[in-house]
């Protein structure tokens, strides 16, 4: 009759495992801290907490970049709140591009699932790192650095970014300079642009000032 | 008369010491982040949050593994909180055993305070490190890897685990794959165990399935 | 007549380039750290160092478990050591199974690439969490949690599994207690396995003892 | 008639940009937690979080150690939670000093903005590394280290110091050990000092017993 | 005769002194790793190793942009490697500018010396967070974000950026663009930008193709 | 004959397992960096790495705080090196005393195996926390705070302390001010001590100047 002994060891260890934070599945009704967002309560956690299927689904590419970035980072996903890791759908269409960007946040793998990225980062030193890659290849742009993916081939591209962070951010070049307020004469100021270059982006991206 | 004038020394710095974060005592009633549990408002903090006196307790070892683990994780013991440290507690009756299990969060140093234990992890490339040890020895078993801890003598043993997190997490082989309603059919598909053995175990452990 | 000028602004920043640690590809030459590979001299970093093919090629899966693992960690890419991530491709023929397994130094996320998968994971209270995920879905794995997968279809399947480290480490459950030299007794003792169960799986995957 | 399309492409990234942490301004009202303040909501984040002018305004040095430490800790100064950096001024009038102290959670680097410092620090193994710092040089004092700075010419001095955390904190050797109710015999206990000596910095800042 | 009894107790914690990483001044001779430079052994180290004088002299602002960046990051300034801290002195002329750029590694705080400085950052969501600072206003620049500093006065100006890594790199935009050989097509491609604009400014900054 | 299959699947994995930075014993030989030593080769490390008697053996307490601490950080137990985990044994004779001192890189919690410690430590706003600890009692010492424990009772006393670091680092209050050859007059200056108290403990302790 071995039931009730191990009861007692089971309470005993519950205990323990009550305290246990194997993950922090993403609350975003409670406030959010520099680690992350709050833990939802284990009695609420779910299985769907840990699965995503929206990367499932061809992103959008109908639009002056015929790119998709279909991101599955903390906000999206809660299960990966906390645990350093998230990941994000590219879709490239022929012709198509994700312009210099960067990911303040963390460094991203890139893996090619169908057709061919022409890919690119810069480093501190200013030498550019440039590779045509094939399905199946991967690249690893470090943290912070700009970075751009273009469909380098004759068919519609696929490529899944992985990053070591759950919140790594995406800062797009083109939309800092251009698709705010910032006045024509300080972008010209702090980039070197000419203003008519900068009020013709201004105009395609939705900029003023 | 000086004190006017270090009051006023007092003040200045005292606002900064607001800012200090010395410690960060666990309020359990507050939401809980990646980093671990909010911090009790500094008025509220007692000498009693640092100090913990249930390992003073041998646990009870009166059940089928006759060993008895007590843990002074964040969730007993509010006080380590984000301090990146934590204790338990080792009662091994003679016969005793801690089986098979991992600690996903954090490396574990183990001293044996009474008798002698025999204890070993298995590193990832599938070899074993075992010893005997004896009142005074200490042993070190890296983060995430397989270990057991087994009383190796004629009496009963006592030891302390050191873990370097404050919720190092706790998973037990058998618990994870026996004591749950896995079913049979899948353990045995990913374990290679033969189901006669899986059930016998979901048996003395309460599994279904 | 600017190129004089602009010369000396581009040494005094250079300078400060020179300190600027973007990355740290791996050199396997030269004494290894607690948080990676020690670093090749700049001068010696190629764009190759941040390109890893092999993830292109399916992995052998005409073994017993009818699955491939094909890691492109840090020992592996170099490029990525030190940024925080890592990737594998995982083969499963129809029938495959990736058995239970940890990896002690990071999350995982999976993403299937083609065929459906059944994978789960198990947490520290022994809850599993199970899903059959289709095409595009991504599920994660908690840091150090035993977890597995299955191809759950009638066709091959291929995923991507992200890790949060550069050196995520692999501890297969079976290969841990049956593919070295544990004794059969102390296997038995600490896991509650019969004797029989492990002289025959020790057989099967070449374990003495 | 593109605007329609950079619209998708808009909302698109815009659901990324909700899951970017690229700050986490201090919200004082929400629970703290071990890795600083809850963050503001984004909609509420105004420049002035990241502005602080409280460091243009001279500490007031009357006092006894004729010296004034203005922090601009998380604390004080919301926009740097999170971000793993703060910084202080220090006023030191003619004689000033800043008796030994240690900040428990950062490093810091002192530059010198006006006048002459003299400045040190205690290794561990009890060696002194002291200096005297005219206008422009800096000094690093390693993190938890007791170390001092003194105003070494005949001119008020100005310093400014930056620290590795947004909240380093600041323990004051002389005011953790006599500015507060630690019985007079165990100090005497703890430190060998003499029961007289203990007592009469008591008198002078402000302790009992 | 207490000496002998003294020298026991030195004895037996100088061992654990020598274990003591109380700092890890950089050996710029030894291999690099991902968590900074190796360290000296503690033999040579010197207190010139932890004060560095370079920050008193003015950067040359005879330059295009009018200002001058004077690191002491850990390949300047030995001392601080390890740590999680650097700083560098900043000096711009009537109308100098640090053009747009980012730190991969830290987040910068810049506390202003002399002069008035208009700087700003953009946020992942483009908002552009711009404030005109006086004499000992700081201003926050969070981790990896494009920032720019503008003498916003008459006189010359001074500042001091202090960061949270002891080598947070520097990229700047301008430099990243048009100072390498990248194909100007290829950076049309990836910027929106006028291939005239491009031309113009890799003459005026060096860049080829 | 499945054994030609196992052994493919054995090398597909085994190349990951290569990569696999489960432990990273010390090489005292290479350089030691940032995050600790150098790691031993694979080949080399042996289950002695992992093991330390040490602390089996009471400390000499024969000296004039008779107290003795013996260490079993990074650099007297190589195993724990990279692990974040530390320990040391702390014996107490009737009176015996571990002056005021700091731990510059961990947290620490101390556990009494036998006899009673008065044991306290002081936070940056002055608080004194302050207890008596019976055997199997455990108290919690925040990272870089001063801190003291006393034999409080009528035998000796035995303890273990554990720490969140492979290298904590011991500042020891006394021996930083008074066992070296800091000036009398400066200790003076930064301490308000008298320069006969200065000097008696000088004498005590083995310091100059």
């Amino acid at each position: 009759m071995i039931f009730p002994i191990l009861f007692t060891f089971f309470l005993l260890l519950s205990s323990s495992n009550a305290a246990v934070q194997d993950f922090c599945v993403a609350d975003f009704a409670a406030p959010e801290g520099p680690a992350g967002f709050s833990c939802k309560k284990p009695a609420s956690v779910k299985v769907n907490d840990f699965v995503f299927s929206g990367l499932g689904i061809a992103g959008n590419t109908s639009n002056i970049i015929k790119a998709a970035v279909t991101p599955a980072f903390a906000a999206q996903f809660p299960g990966v709140n906390g645990l350093g890791i998230s990941i994000a759908r590219l879709d490239l269409a022929v012709g198509g591009v994700v312009p210099f960007h960067t990911h303040p946040g963390a460094s991203e793998v890139l893996i090619v699932a169908e057709g061919t990225i022409c890919a690119g980062f810069v480093a501190s030193d200013n030498t550019p790192y440039l590779q045509t890659l094939e399905k199946g290849d991967i690249m690893v742009f470090p943290q912070g650095l700009l970075h751009f993916q273009v469909n380098g081939g004759e068919a519609p591209a696929l490529a899944f970014a992985s990053f070591g962070s759950a919140s790594p951010g995406l800062q797009i070049l083109d939309f800092a300079l251009f698709k705010n307020d910032l006045a024509t004469e300080l972008i010209a100021q702090t980039t070197f642009l000419d203003a008519a270059q900068i009020k013709k982006l201004k105009g395609v991206l939705g900029g003023t000032n």
